[in-house]
C-alpha cells in the first residue's frame, strides 16, 4: 500500500451502486475521498446532491464536502435521460430517507475539480460515475486541468459489446455525448471502465443475503435499498443479481491492477440512432484518409477484470463493522 | 451435395479479390453463377462493368449476362469513395488488361435482380460484394423483392472490431449506409460476413507461390493480379499475406456450415463520425425504451469461420486446371 492515499474526488448520480461506491471509498485506506461533485444520470442533479449529503450523514463523514454540479447536459439542448426505473424515484431505493441536515459548498462542481487539481496537481483523482458534463466543464474552463488532474477513471462506455440504454449507447455517456467526446480527447491520463467489464461483476442474491447477516453499518444500510436495484435487473437482464458498475471503477482507483487496459483513442458518435456510442480504434491499421481518430490524444479502456477479486473487496469492505 | 446447384447472382465490383470469388464460383459444382450486377467500390460502376465482362470472357463464359448497376448512392449526393489504392487504378492490380469484346445487357442491376427473384422465388441468392445500392434499388422498386430473394449473403460491416475505412466503418457498408440500413432491416434472409470473420482468412506469401506454380489457368491469371494486393496489405497491415473478403462471402453460399451465425437486428450509423457503422443488436436485455433496433426483421451475422477450411477450397478449385 502507498504510504500517502491516492486523493480522490467521486463525480455521482447516487444512485443504488453510486452508494455502495462511496462506502467503499470510505473504507478503503488506499484513498483519500476529499470531495463529491453531483450530476444527473440515475436521479436529477438536485436529487444527486440531496443524496450524496444524505449518504455522507450515514457514514458520519460530514467534513467531506459536496459541491453540486450541472443541471443540464454540455450543450444545454439535450433532454436529460434519468434512470429513475432503475434506482427508484428517490435514487436509493425508494426508502423515503429524511432530508439532509447539510448543504452543499457555494462552489459548482467544476470549479471545485478545477481547484482540488491545482491544489494538487497531478495528483487528484476524478472517479466520474455519471454523466461526463462537469468534467467537461472544468476541461472547458481549465486549459490547464487536463494536465493538473492526476487520472480520470470513468464509468462509461460499451466497448465492442451492446448499451444499456439501447444496443449503441452505455447510460452515462448517453446522458451527455458531447461532454463525454470531450473528456476522451482531452488529453487527459483518462480510463474508461465499460460494461464490457462491469457486466463480468456481478453481486448475487447468496451475496446480498451475506450482507443481510453482517453487522457491518453500511452492509445494513445497502440492503434496505438493494431490493429495488435486484427487481430492476432481474426484470431487464432476467437475473438474479446486480451488476456492479459503480464499486468496480471506484476500486479501479484502489488497485489498477485489477483490470487490464487496451490502450487507443476513443471517440463518441454524438447524433443520429448510434448517439451514445463509444468506438476505441485499437487495430494497427494504417488508414488510407486521416480519420476522425487521428492524432488524437489515447487514453486506456478496461478489457479484462479479476471478478472475484473485486466482488471479495466489496463483500470485506462493506461488512466491516 | 444437392442435386440441384444454388442459382447465385454475385454483385461485384472488381476488384482483385472479386476475381477470385467469380473464378471460385465458375468453379463450384455447389452453385450455378446466372449473372453479375455491377457496382461501385473498388473501382467507379464503369470499370466494374468492363472488369466483370473481362473476367468472364478469361473464363470462357461469356454466356453469363453482366448488368450494370448504380453509378451513385441511394440518396443520390453522398461523394463516392473508390478503394483504387488497394485494387490498382484499373481494380484489377495494373495489368492493362484490353478492352472487353462484350457489352452488359440493356437491364439495370436493380431490374435484373427483381426479374430473377421474380422467375425463381426463393431461390435464387445474391451474394453482394461492393456497396449495397443495387440490393436496395431492388427492394425500394419491387415490394415482393425480400421475399422473392432466396438469401442476400453480403460483405460488409465489421462487427465489434474495428472497420477498415476508419475505425468505425467497413468499406462497402461506408460506401453506401443508407443502402445497407435498408437491407439489413428489409425483412429479407440476410446472411452479413463481416470483417470480424474475413480478416480471420489470409492467403499467405508461401499460398501464392504455391498457385503460381499450379497450371490452373485462374491461378496463373490470379497470381498476376495480386502483387498490388500484397503490396496493399504489406503497407496498410504490415503483413505479407492478404485478406480473403470476397471469396469467403461467396463460399458462405457454397456451404452455409464453414461458419457459425449470430442472430439479431443490425442498423446502419448513416451520420457523424461513424457513417458506416454497422450495429448488431445481440443482448438479451430488455431495454427500457423503445429503440431504433426495436421491432426490427432479424438477420443473420457471422461470428466464427473455419478458415483452414475455406482456404483449402479456395486453393484447391482455382488451382484447378
Amino acid at each position: 500500500m502507498a504510504a500517502q492515499p491516492k486523493k480522490i474526488i467521486i463525480d455521482t448520480d447516487p444512485g443504488i451502486d453510486d452508494a455502495m461506491a462511496i462506502f467503499l471509498a470510505l473504507r478503503s485506506p488506499e484513498v483519500e475521498l476529499i470531495g463529491l461533485t453531483t450530476i444527473f444520470g440515475n436521479v436529477y442533479t438536485t436529487l444527486a446532491t440531496r443524496n450524496a449529503l444524505h449518504l455522507l450523514e450515514v457514514a458520519g463523514r460530514t467534513d467531506i464536502p459536496v459541491a453540486e454540479g450541472s443541471h443540464v447536459t454540455i450543450t444545454k439542448d439535450m433532454k436529460l435521460r434519468v434512470a429513475d426505473f432503475v434506482h427508484g424515484a428517490d435514487g436509493l431505493g425508494n426508502q423515503n430517507f429524511p432530508r439532509p441536515k447539510g448543504e452543499p459548498i457555494e462552489q459548482s462542481a467544476a470549479a471545485f475539480l478545477i481547484e482540488q487539481a491545482n491544489l494538487y496537481p497531478g495528483k487528484v483523482t476524478v472517479v466520474a460515475l455519471g454523466a461526463l458534463t462537469n468534467i467537461a466543464l472544468a476541461i472547458q474552463q481549465d486549459p490547464a486541468f487536463s494536465k493538473n488532474i492526476g487520472q480520470i477513471i470513468l464509468l462509461g462506455g460499451a466497448f465492442a459489446i451492446n448499451g444499456n440504454v439501447n444496443p449503441a449507447a452505455e447510460a452515462n455517456i448517453f446522458g451527455d455525448p458531447d461532454a463525454a467526446d470531450i473528456v476522451f480527447t482531452s488529453g487527459a491520463d483518462v480510463v474508461a471502465v465499460g460494461l464490457n467489464v462491469t457486466h463480468q461483476v456481478v453481486l448475487t442474491d447468496d451475496d446480498r443475503q451475506k450482507l443481510a447477516r453482517s453487522d457491518g453499518k453500511f452492509a445494513q444500510y445497502l440492503c434496505k435499498i438493494l431490493e429495488v436495484y435486484f427487481s430492476y435487473h432481474d426484470y431487464a437482464y432476467n437475473t438474479k443479481g446486480v451488476f456492479l458498475h459503480d464499486p468496480t471503477t471506484l476500486l479501479a482507483a484502489v488497485d489498477p491492477s485489477l483490470m487490464t487496459y487496451a490502450k487507443g483513442v476513443v471517440r463518441v458518435q454524438t447524433s443520429g440512432i448510434t448517439r451514445g456510442l463509444t468506438l476505441l480504434h485499437d487495430t494497427q491499421k494504417r488508414f488510407g484518409e486521416v480519420t476522425e481518430w487521428s492524432d488524437k490524444p489515447t487514453v486506456k479502456v478496461a478489457v479484462t477484470v479479476d471478478a472475484p477479486a473485486i466482488l471479495n473487496l466489496v463483500m470485506e469492505r462493506l461488512m466491516d463493522s
